[in-house]
């Protein structure tokens, strides 16, 4: 068996290697289109406004009908008629006409720029003009907001709000977006059992493939949960198997009790080719993470301790499940802290350390380190905002050096 | 009818009067609990390790059976048996035996500490230790990582990947979580057209319902589409109606037409009791922002500007929908960042830029103002990540003046 303990760098360079890309895509309606990454650029088919539009309330003019008008010395024009919003015009004006017109109404044939309201005075078909206007004066032209052609919005952009908007603008109703990868997450080992089942004596609660099922939403993905796979090699395999019949993405989570050392890496390398990438990665906490490849689906093999296989997760599973839903897998989300105190590095691994972030009296975020030992496997889980790395060559960070936190979560 | 034109405080006031609780809870199953927000503390009904448990692989001792045990000076134990993980201690122990024992199991009857396997040799059924232990060593004892009926989680809470963990590690597969509001999203005007249909000369398509259904999901609502209200007061009433049967809340925005001025408050005002809040904030943009109260319902008129009326959903309707879902309003997404270029207020008004969040040469998160003046409210929507805010007080924001940004949209 292909066997190697990796440094995080080459681990990551080897993943970068295999060339992944988004699953498909499928077109969805706009209103369900949220959340969703483009898999299309939006480009307006039309020009926006798509007319000349007034920009006020008031007359539509040829501007040179206005020359010099002034309070003192207005000037005069003929009421050929009315332009509603909504509608095309319905009149046109010659020289020495005006048409009233409202705010986001189509200016009419003839006319050039419009007088706003307040700078004129109505009676019967007279409109008195009290103030000149230039051409073009309180009109939005045709295509000056958006042109026909123009491109919006990239393919690889997220569908929040703003997007929404400015997709609906170009009067489109479906939009293009990447498939939503699944991903089947599953735990081994005979010491865990499901949640909402009695305990029996000797066993704790499954955490990870819940913390791993909330990461897989943070990540762009679909979670299917296959539950505990029995500690024994043929049914574990044999779970494996409908897991990546039925998923795009495998994330497993070991039991400490897991048998034989290598079974997983064995077990997960046996799946298809073209079989095991890396297993181990000279991190700390984290050692035992293993990737393989079965066909053309990623399979990972996470620790048991909760914290660090949630940590591997976002190491190792959570930038391919990204590139996998066609995400940007460099939208990464960090904060700038202080260090709370001094954090050693694991003497020549990277290592990561959980912290809490929190504000302190002078209301600057500090990031103090959260026990990761065997001594506290939930309080961890609990406390730890996200984690920070030390180096290779570094032998400590000290107390208030400025640290980078990856947040462990999104905070919306 | 009841109309005021009110500061931004003022308003935000009279909302936080009305004193808004969140809709009522349900039960959902711990998978599907992400992004939810906790109705309910979540207390362990558990020790957790439920049961005292070796950290290492190795033998299960009586301590003061191994003092003074060196390489040199060894002691001899007889193995009394094994215990596995995942199972119940089958074996006990008295002085001068030892018990095999794997990481995560339970430490058996007699034995006070636990010596790594490292540390001895095995030899038919006597085990040779090699190092001495202290009392408890390798061991972590019950309820260490979290007591029974301690508080792990509190109500409010959002669900995100490491509270489904601590939840699962209690045992617990379903979980209270409040109800999501829904919230019905409608757009006035004569000149709107439903994107997807063909446009009409003089029409625009509808922007706002799908910007305003995105900042819905933003704000943890689930949004109902109501489409298009005819810009006539009857007919008008009649969705108003008809939204407010279907959702918890109501949010329009008036396209530029709508009839005469007063016409959108009023037919708010009229659909039940205590009706009209306020109508109108002395704020720029969105100053004809209207809001009422009919029942326990909210109803929103928002501008029909697409920037101002996100705007104006964000400073006035999210924190309401927010704390109808149970949500700490709180929660808001803001970046520091340093103002690109001078930018005024508007005078005597809280005023509000629109801007566009870059990095500069020297890295510097730069917030540069995005025009929403009628030359682009697209292109406004497409650009603007975010909000700045001029104090009624202040003339102007100067170039590289510290500002703080409120995004429109989540990162995540």
């Amino acid at each position: 068996m292909f066997r190697r303990l990796l440094t995080l760098d080459q681990a990551k360079k080897l993943i970068d290697d295999l060339g992944l890309v988004a699953l498909g895509s499928e077109e969805v309606s706009l209103r369900e289109a949220h959340g969703r990454i483009l898999a299309e650029d939006i480009v307006s088919s039309l020009d926006i406004p798509p007319f000349d539009r007034s920009t006020v309330d008031g007359y539509a003019v040829k501007a040179e009908d206005t020359y010099g008008a002034e309070e003192n010395a207005p000037v005069y024009l003929k009421l050929a008629g009315a332009v509603n919003v909504g509608e095309p015009p319905t009149v046109g004006i010659s020289r020495g006409e005006t048409a009233e017109i409202v705010t986001g109404a189509q200016i009419p044939y003839g006319a050039d720029s419009v007088v706003m309201i307040e700078d004129t005075e109505q009676k019967n078909n007279i409109i008195t003009i009290l103030n000149a206007v230039a051409k073009n004066e309180n009109i939005m032209r045709r295509g000056t907001d958006i042109e026909k052609g123009e491109t919006m919005l990239l393919k690889g952009q997220k569908v929040g709000s703003r997007e929404m908007g400015v997709i609906a603008a170009t009067g489109r109703a479906k939009v293009r977006v990447f498939l939503i990868p699944s991903v089947a997450v599953l735990s081994t080992g005979n010491e865990v059992t499901e949640p909402g089942r009695d305990l029996p004596p000797g066993r704790i609660y499954d955490i990870n493939a819940y913390s791993l099922m909330g990461a897989v939403f943070e990540s762009g993905g679909k979670p299917i949960h296959m539950g505990i796979a029995p500690d024994e090699e043929a049914q574990l395999r044999e779970t494996l198997e409908k897991a990546l019949s039925l998923a795009d993405v495998v994330v497993t989570s070991a039991g400490v009790s897991v048998g034989p050392k290598d079974m997983l890496p064995q077990t997960i390398d046996a799946l298809g080719k073209p079989g095991l990438l890396f297993s181990g990665i000279a991190v700390k906490p984290g050692k035992p993470t293993t990737m393989a490849i079965a066909g053309r689906k990623p399979v990972f093999s996470l620790p048991g301790h909760p914290a660090s296989a949630l940590l591997m997760f976002h190491l190792i599973a959570k930038p391919v499940i990204q590139k996998v839903a066609g995400r940007d897998s460099t939208e990464i989300n960090t904060v700038r802290a202080f260090a709370g105190k001094r954090m050693f590095s694991a003497k020549g691994r990277r290592t990561f350390v959980m912290v809490n972030i929190d504000r302190d009296r002078r209301d600057r975020l500090v990031a103090e380190p959260v026990e990761t030992g065997a001594s506290g496997a939930i309080t961890t889980l609990a406390k730890a905002d996200g984690y920070l790395e030390i180096p290779e060559n570094l032998q400590f960070i000290d107390e208030n050096d400025e640290v980078l936190v990856t947040l462990l979560s999104s905070p919306e």
